[in-house]
């Protein structure tokens, strides 16, 4: 793999600290010309290039960030967003938040302008609609700190926050299996978001250990992702109209998961005859009708970590070349009506 | 009532249009010396200032507009922010959002904060905290558009958009008392938010006229407005802990119905022993257990005649002096289980 020389590499080489270096890189006083020189003249030999994502060597800073989300009205969204807001009301940071309506263009508006009122960086989360990522790869080269949550972006390479989504889906559904489930359908926003995939890979593992085989009509995206309930309702129509009918829907977004119940009430189907669990943050799930199996991702937590990294960017002396996925756990919890343990 | 002089009463004054006027002031090049001269000198003669608020005249525009709301978790905050996004979007306008936790600091904070990074106005509605609006009125009186909406300020001359809480809480406690209810509590968050003061005022026209006493223990201020759901808890354990019990609870706060809803389902207090109906604008309401009477606001029209107020200000050819407040009707949804009409 190709691994660009760092500022660390040629402090190593010259026998100097990494900050005697970048110093005489960016022609400090306090550097002597005959060091700048052998700085200067190795950097060169090597074909160094100053890495723009060690913004801690820009010089103008704004002390405020942007968060991108796809909707507001999602709880998980606004959860994550106090999470962010946390850390970054005890740094000092400011924080400007916009959405996107899950829309592919108002994703680049939004953050083209962000970028252009000049925050320190930019905590997002991608819109369904979004299958082309040119507009952030272009801002992530030119040195923006950008860190990705939730619906990440494998293409660039950049500090991301997720839940445990393979693996809480798998548990999810072995859990469905061991009490008696077999048919068992998947239920998800658009099939090109990460949290799509990465859930659909539970479920479908899930099946494959407990040999059960898979079955192309149990799976339907609905890629409004519950804000266009018809497109859910039909969905659900879809399903129970099969000659094999599911015993259970395994729902991998969280608007959906409501969206899911509101068309299983409509549709008069109970949880008798079809056992749901879904994602959701929902703060209500404590009040509803019919008790929902839940997934519940740490969204407030998900949200610190996202700021925390975005200021690792940010604030870096040297430039960061080392990125990981941070892996949060998720909580689920089963509705006493189904008699599951978790 | 001291009314300025505007640039229509010198445009009046010396039988010229307001742009010639407007022009003139400006220095323009397309009018004459003399013009200017006559324009100038008149001006100066009746202490002409000339207007900040006549947005339209400033040189340099963003085409972005902030949104500060107290909670980004209310439905009805992220419906309202909706309804403004449709109108921007429409015009070219970008949305920056930034909510305060309803924290009066947070507020001074965002307002700051929006207003250094040059919007060219600002929609809204005020923290729970904040009793104090100096540094709103410093913002407006240098210029910058605002437009308050739900939660407004009647110190400040501006644009306001609400619904009619008046009519709609004495709509609501009329039918209550039509429908057997005497003993009916007052639960709001904080007492000094216009929207606590409108609703009381509604439910206390209701009582008079309907010679119903006014008890001062049926009234419960929770001035976390359900963020802090023992602080709602603690207000209902309070009123059925009176003598003479309330028969009925109005809930004049959005997120308060919900958690008044937790609360009598915590302290298991079923809706036939107390009718509840409240503010609210959540989502799920058709999927809840209770089926809850309440009163939805119009969010998504009030953010839409916000914004359209506001783009009247940014673009106005001429001051404003003459403001208006926009009072939207509410629905009122009666729980089946009630038995009543709206």
């Amino acid at each position: 793999m190709y691994k660009p020389i760092t500022l660390k590499d040629i402090a190593l080489a010259l026998d100097l600290s990494p900050s005697t270096v970048s110093r005489a890189l960016r022609d400090s006083y306090e550097i002597s010309k005959k060091t700048k020189k052998i700085v200067n003249d190795y950097a060169a030999g090597v074909n160094y290039q100053s890495n723009p994502m060690a913004a801690g060597l820009r010089s103008k800073k704004s002390k405020s960030i942007g968060i991108v989300v796809p909707d507001l009205a999602n709880s998980f969204f606004s959860q994550a967003i106090s999470g962010i807001e946390s850390i970054a009301d005890k740094e000092g940071y400011h924080t400007i938040i916009s959405q996107t309506k899950d829309s592919y263009h108002k994703e680049i508006e939004v953050v083209n302008h962000m970028a252009n009122r000049s925050v320190d960086g930019l905590i997002i989360t991608m819109s369904s609609n979004t299958t082309e990522y040119t507009h952030l790869q272009q801002m992530h080269k030119s040195g923006l700190p950008i860190v990705f949550f939730d619906r990440i972006v494998d293409e660039i390479d950049t500090y991301k926050v997720i839940c445990n989504n393979f693996e809480s889906s798998y548990k999810a559904i072995l859990q469905l299996i061991e009490n008696g489930k077999k048919d068992i359908a998947f239920l998800a926003t658009a099939p090109q978001l990460s949290i799509s995939k990465e859930r659909m890979n539970g479920y479908r593992a899930a099946l494959m250990d407990q040999h059960i085989l898979w079955r192309d009509e149990l799976i339907k995206f609905c890629p409004s992702g519950g804000s266009d309930h018809s497109e859910t309702e039909f969905a659900m129509k879809q399903l129970m109209a099969l000659d094999q009918r599911p015993d259970a829907v395994f729902v991998a977004g969280d608007r959906l998961s409501m969206s899911c119940l509101r068309a299983l009430k409509k549709l008069q189907i109970d949880s008798d005859e079809l056992s749901i669990i879904g994602f959701s943050n929902v703060d209500l799930i404590d009040l509803l009708e019919t008790p929902i199996s839940h997934i519940r991702q740490r969204a407030f937590e998900m949200g610190q970590i996202s700021m925390t990294m975005l200021l690792k960017i940010i604030e870096a002396k040297y430039p960061i070349t080392d990125f990981d996925t941070k892996t949060i756990d998720a909580d689920i919890f089963w509705a006493e009506h189904l008699g599951l343990d978790s």
